[in-house]
């Protein structure tokens, strides 16, 4: 049966989610662990592949697997494998043919800044410390520009090797609780580092470098060193991937 | 002169606040910042003596010190000189014979808990887990019974060396967001556990083990093994002391 799992994580310990030779990432700490529960290889695909450093409330992985145990019980079984910084939230059977990254879906993130005059030692790992002064109604202003289809090359670390960049945003807005601001942005997808360097140009609106009109021109100039910088790993966060109708539990 | 330093820390790697002879502790830690920064021994006074794996978003310190450094900008020299899990957000001067203990208080902490099926990767060190069903109504029926003057002996750990166990609660209660379960309870002072204890009975309560009704017969019994058990240090934060007008700044 094809298995889906909804995995949430501490990024802080890891270098992102997908394998790589030299580095612990989830991926593989997530496919040792599956290796043993069902004593055979297991191939994940993953549906976001995260930055080292950044974090999840609910990556989706996907994969094949023979066994007897019920889909709905290996969370359990799995999370009893697996140290305490993943976790998986959900597990369930989907259809034969559902792929993560070939299927529509909103993804969401929120990317959360400390501003304070001082770093808050009990956010450290989960939000990128900024100092200086910033206009919430400004970096508002901002978001509205990002709405809709645009091509994002100007928001995409070059060495990217997607095809199209081209992704839309459905909504993204700026909120400010006490000390701690939450920029959260909800698309159809999103280009290696995007939101960071969404996070970066807000910064730089919410510090009066740059005005919300710029936006347009930036997206349109399509070129990466028009935008921002691209803002820390650590504030951000994979909130959630919905799959709405298109993922069928059999 | 005499400062007052605000210090927020995360609890997880220290062993409380007060100095011990064979572990790391938060004072510990901020007398050798200031041996460094002053050139001399420093005696600190802390207000509040959390307890290992206890967090703060505020303890007070109190210490005499000659010195041309402003009082204000001696939180920035002291943050160069402390690890990241500690951070002092605010120093400044007061009378000298201003003492944190000595002197009357609002202190208000909050307990947290991740009340869902499955841990929180995100919120690991700064919650307790808890599983079952609780039910916040009856959890804040049981809240008002503890407002108020009363003996607290049965929410103070064997051990204490207190006189009187007689405190005052000014307020308490019980918060749901989303998954997350806040008591946030505030009082003049409070006893040895006494509010992971208040946080235990909470729980026992919110479970249906026990009924709100039953708390008064637990404070008159003056007895600890009434109450509760004393729920896990991770939850619980110190997060404000209030000294109102009785604190001078010269």
């Amino acid at each position: 049966m094809r298995v889906m799992l909804r995995v949430a994580y501490d990024g802080t310990g890891y270098s992102g989610w997908q394998k790589q030779p030299n580095a612990i990432t989830v991926e593989e700490v997530l496919c040792k662990a599956c290796k043993n529960l069902f004593a055979q290889d297991i191939d994940i695909i993953g549906a976001s592949r995260t930055d080292a450093g950044v974090h999840s409330y609910g990556n989706v992985a996907v994969f094949d697997v023979d066994t007897r145990i019920p889909a709905e019980k290996i969370s359990y079984a799995l999370n009893s494998r697996l140290p305490e910084d993943i976790r998986v939230v959900e597990s369930r059977q989907v259809s034969e043919n559902f792929h993560p990254r070939h299927v529509e879906c909103r993804k969401t993130y929120e990317y959360k800044i400390w501003n304070d005059k001082f770093e808050n030692p009990l956010v450290r790992y989960y939000s990128h410390f900024f100092y200086g002064n910033l206009d919430i109604g400004k970096m508002n202003e901002a978001c509205r520009y990002f709405i809709g289809l645009h091509d994002f090359t100007s928001f995409c670390s070059v060495g990217s090797q997607v095809q199209s960049k081209i992704r839309e945003i459905y909504s993204i807005s700026v909120e400010k609780n006490n000390r701690l601001i939450t920029i959260r942005v909800t698309g159809n997808g999103f280009l290696y580092n995007m939101v960071r360097i969404i996070a970066g140009t807000l910064i730089k609106v919410g510090q009066g470098q740059l005005e919300p009109a710029e936006i347009p021109k930036i997206i349109d100039g399509k070129n990466r060193e028009l935008a921002g910088p691209t803002a820390p790993a650590r504030g951000l966060a994979l909130v959630e991937i919905n799959y709405e109708k298109t993922v069928d539990t059999n």
